[in-house]
């Protein structure tokens, strides 16, 4: 995580023209804060992109107000909807700056100055839409307003907490402090003398339960559990708990 | 469309390293005989790739026998599956190609050499699999390989030839001459004196049915009727020639 001071001397030094941040890490369990980086990024003449993936419809996320300029999530994360569609969204700023651009997006697939006069008033043809995908991630957006978004957060929260809490009564240690730890995404430090990949396989295949394994650096440091959307409930957080009590206890 | 020997000078002229051929056309309506464009690709050391998104499972196609080594489709024409899905295959010329790259691919998303390790024994994460997707794209192929991909082809054909019939029967042409013309759209021309975006209009009105309007070149010239899947019935040929002649009669 960075803090703003830091992000502020980054930007300071590097003068880029977008800051790329990622708001829920899912390899590290850790949650970046946003809040005031939009203003900072406006002061170096940067724009703000987030990656969402794992925030979006699972804890607090305030495009307009953090003054993100850009940010893409992912349906299959808090938003439980089936992958294969990637919510997106482009401010004011971010679409000035595409149509300034002096030469052609190099690729067809991901120009989004092409998307823009497809969703736009033109029409202009680029793809065909994923229909299914679409009425699918409606789906999801319906059941997330009829729950209301704060009480999704205030849900998320509350699950995590109990899993939290629970690993802790199982003598586990989270890997990320509490401040900047994500509900939807915990990584769990693997005891020492613990065979991380043989609990997780167990679990997989005893309790039907999936749990990853650490990525990169954390690989064989961490288990990683998610608690994201119709999946953050306390019945699985339990589950989770008691299959992790049989397996390492 | 192209002959062999226009091919062969264009081959021999440019020296390309990959030659491209849309296989069935959608704008024109016209296919691209493939026989024998691999051999002359191998004479001069160039790469076959075909656009097949309006082919795949609606008309006769050969990717080893015709020497094809990159090819990619849609899954919402001849497949009659919900779109947002892409079958690609790459043979072992487009494959060693991509391996022999000196330079990373310029982005994530479109990497090759990525998805094959993540298709292949690796398995290295490179996105989330669109896995309803992949449910529908199955059932699709279930479904062509209970009816037979030869069967396929000839009803696809019969159907088109019973359009035809009934289309110059309403004194109206086809775009394509008929060694040429696709079975799955079919571009017809628009009589002298008659506003073909009212007619589609009034097509989709009234009836229901929407007809493509001319692209390009084409636009006000022809209309174009697809006839792919699912939708290649003789009940749906019908109807469309009843709609024609109620609307243009």
């Amino acid at each position: 995580m960075f803090s703003l001071d830091e992000l502020r001397a980054g930007l300071a030094e590097h003068r880029p023209q977008i800051l790329a941040l990622v708001h829920a890490e899912t390899s590290t369990g850790a949650c970046q804060p946003l809040e005031g980086v939009g203003e900072l990024c406006r002061e170096f003449n940067c724009l703000l992109l987030a990656d969402t993936v794992t925030s979006l419809g699972g804890l607090p996320l305030f495009l307009d107000d953090w003054g993100i300029d850009m940010a893409y999530s992912g349906s299959q994360k808090c938003l439980s909807c089936p992958p294969g569609i990637s919510p997106l969204t482009l401010g004011p700023r971010a679409i000035a700056k595409l149509n300034q651009r002096q030469t052609k997006v190099p690729n067809w697939y991901l120009d989004l100055s092409m998307v823009g006069k497809y969703w736009g008033q033109e029409r202009t043809y680029h793809h065909t839409a994923p229909i299914s995908m679409i009425y699918a991630l409606r789906e999801a957006l319906r059941l997330i307003a009829e729950e209301g978004l704060a009480e999704r957060w205030s849900r998320h929260q509350a699950n995590a907490e109990r899993l939290w809490e629970g690993l802790a009564s199982l003598g586990l240690k989270c890997h990320v402090e509490e401040p900047y730890r994500l509900p939807s995404l915990i990584t769990v430090c693997i005891p020492e003398g613990v065979d991380g990949k043989a609990v997780t396989q167990k679990l997989l295949t005893d309790y039907n339960i999936e749990v990853g394994n650490g990525l990169g650096e954390l690989a064989g440091q961490v288990w990683r559990i998610g608690l994201m959307g119709f999946n953050s409930r306390p019945e699985n957080v339990l589950m989770v708990l008691d299959a992790f009590k049989e397996t390492i206890g």
